[in-house]
């Protein structure tokens, strides 16, 4: 066929630095009815094991009805449908903040995503520049599922474009207990302890423990390709075995915060829910072959006004060379064994 | 266990030309209830965001009830049920035509199907035939949900049993769009493009143009494996790794028509619904390592009798090279980094 | 962090044979709803067909409202909760006894376990244990769905430690047909051997036969772990790649169980139910790259009360090298490619 047309363009090349205005919300496409098949793969994919998630009966003993999906599938959701509008020309994921679960998603519950953009700062080599959005999980009620500020550094479309006006925005270096959202019917008071898995509440965790969450799972490209397009996440670099001459794909970010997250359950079966992400960095790349292995250090604890619920402020970080403690070198950049370091909020029994 | 009794046969031999008779209807053994678990690993198997599919509010907004399962989920449930009957001894798979989406399957549906035999042709070697059967999925009411005519060349058991009188079925090349079957509740009058993730409606495509879907997916054993047995289909060639040296297992051709139309999202968003199959080869078998791109041309439009629905007819080109409208070679044979060839309709807004 | 706080040890260290009692009950934690989900993804992990666990309607046919979930999806999550109070330091599981189906799982139920020690006896090396326990699978109402009999060897914690009194319970060698659990709504008066897949009864079986099911299929590390992970089996040698010089991971051998079972559906596709599990051998491990088939020899058969309903009492061997009919050598133990020898009862029409 060489009198073949040319092919047409009608494929989406993403945004640009350039296509950025602060104020302007994105609505991104594809919405998704999320249910127990999703869920049910949440379980094949990752060691998750809290009770909340797992069990319809525990859950309505805490007050809520039949159990929520689990807090990071909702995350996953609402993220991959922001991939196409903000992640496709971006060179690199540069943080979190102001991370709330604002309701928990429950199966049958429709998900949608939109994203504010809440910041601009072109870079000094005027080849990229900082895209701050704020990107809300709306449910079938525009009711907001979850909220959180990514920040991601972003192509220009052309060099000599001029730069926007500088728009920083003000985020909180972490959520304080009063910014989060506890379901208004939780209740930790009939909390049944052995058939949540472990013993410990809140009081028995003190402020710098760490714990070593011991067990170790090796990542394989089918698994973390099936986690990533459930999400209808669609950057290539997670599918394409070509963009690299060993053929891996680089593992999507995500999928180590929850591999991570899962393994956190030895140690931290009743740090229930996450309700807040204070931030989080992906440390190093994860690739396929990876001994993922976690460990968690107690930030902060509190209280909440809900019936036994207490909340826990946990740093969560997977590693690939099992290493327990240890983060960051002298030269304070991440250690090479560490893949993620993520600060959040969990509610757990008092 | 020298004295162990000599294995029996009671497993399936499978059908040899002999064994098929114009106007005999097969009753395909096990029925199969589909609901969300099919969705969620449709999902995670193929990167299908086709909002209709993916997103109950979706689907009431353009006149259906809840999302109706993936066009190609209930095709490959209702053509799995057909292999043990139909494939067992088949040496090649021919071709498709007149296929046809009668209604949407839906979460709670339990398909079952039946083949009646419409043609046989013996081959001028004596040692295999050409079977014609056409396909009907059906559901728990006896409604066609789907249908389609496939024609593959099976062995004979005894090369001297005498050649069946030679019938070979009047095909159309392409369904006409009035042979399509338009969902009668479908409207796309206040269709909302940009949660369907793209813009561009039916007007916005010429005949002849070619569409670059860009994004690639390298295949993995586990996860063509899982689509495989998800859908029933038990043709050992996909699952045994003994049968060739290399281990690999030859991929389900259907494994690839999913993974390309799903891949075709990306510029054909907006083609929703899969309403007619014209004709398709699998024109280079697939296996484990490669990595499928796609890209279609259009091939005609046409409008329907409901409102704001047009149709789109699409060629439909998966490749493990990426490259991009080169279909046949000078012998008219396909070129070897072609996977597929497919020809459908699909339902498009206006 | 040189200053970093020691590592704390909330983590599950697991019991040692010092830590059971004969007459305790253990209850385990996370109960787990199970739904569409799982069983969707236990069709597309094995290839099972058994229409009674496939259909709702061919369910509803037998007496039976929807489709179960298949027997063994419910034995692996009952099984899977009891991993981290029963096999952590387990060096061996020896065998199982005495399992019986007493009513079968179906999507929304909520499933936990319990497990009583029933036998205690120290070796006599000094350094390990047998602890026998009795595990019941419970549903949301208490109901028992599964009971087990499975005993296992344990390290103990202190090799100085005194040895607990022995008690061996005494187990039945096989179930007799008046100990299972027939469903009393159960009826194959109008079994539909056509849409079942195969047209074998009951009566077409004879006691010695064996069944060559021909079909093979090649193990995948993303498919075991999946599998694992949706038991919430939690025993790291099926993760964890660096326990290993060669990178793989120990497969359950309950993923094998599965296999094997979803493997006799080609020649025993009649034998629709588990309802009792005599006793069974993990006869040697499994890894990925094995390729796994399955023969069968029948070893018994018995009548039931219901309408037209049968037992058949089998002897399921799973290999990786496609003998068939061999199963010891002249030393008595398995052979090296023999991975399964399981003893079970199903319902079958008569």
């Amino acid at each position: 066929m060489t009198d073949a047309p040319r092919a047409t363009s009608k494929t989406n090349p993403g945004r640009f630095f350039e296509d950025y205005t602060v104020g302007e919300v994105i609505r991104h496409g594809v919405p998704r009815t999320v249910g127990s098949g999703e869920r049910a793969l949440y379980h094949a994919l990752y060691p998750a094991r809290h009770a909340l998630h797992s069990s319809d009966l525990f859950a309505q003993a805490c007050g809520l009805g039949a159990a929520p999906l689990d807090d990071l599938l909702a995350f996953h959701v609402v993220f991959g449908k922001t991939v196409p509008d903000v992640s496709l020309n971006a060179r690199a994921n540069l943080g979190y903040a102001e991370g709330l679960w604002r309701r928990p998603a429950r199966p049958g519950d429709t998900l949608r995503s939109e994203s504010e953009v809440i910041g601009l700062k072109q870079n000094s080599n005027g080849k990229t520049g900082v895209v701050w959005v704020r990107t809300r999980g709306l449910d079938q009620n525009d009711a907001v599922v979850i909220e959180y500020v990514r920040w991601v550094m972003v192509k220009k479309r052309d060099e000599g474009s001029p730069a926007p006006e500088t728009v920083v925005p003000a985020l909180k270096g972490a959520l304080a207990p009063s910014d989060l959202a506890v379901p208004p019917e939780l209740t930790f008071a009939d909390y049944d302890f052995s058939l949540a898995g472990e013993p410990h509440r809140l009081g028995d965790y003190q402020v710098g423990e760490i714990i070593d969450h011991v067990d170790g799972v090796t990542l394989e490209e089918a698994e973390h390709m099936m986690a990533t397009r459930l999400w209808q996440n669609t950057s290539k670099t997670h599918f394409d075995g070509t963009m690299r001459e060993d053929g891996k794909r680089l593992i999507y970010g995500g999928h180590v915060i929850s591999m991570a997250r899962a393994l956190s359950f030895n140690g931290l079966a009743n740090a229930q829910m996450i309700v807040g992400l204070n931030g989080g960095a992906h440390a190093n790349p994860a690739f396929s072959g990876d001994t993922v292995r976690a460990w968690s250090e107690v930030l902060d604890t509190a209280e909440t006004d809900r019936p036994g619920v207490g909340a826990i402020r946990l740093r969560l970080v997977a590693t690939k060379d099992g290493s327990v403690g240890d983060l960051k070198g002298d030269d304070g950049k991440y250690l090479p064994g560490v893949l993620l370091d993520l600060d959040y909020w969990a509610l757990m029994p008092v």
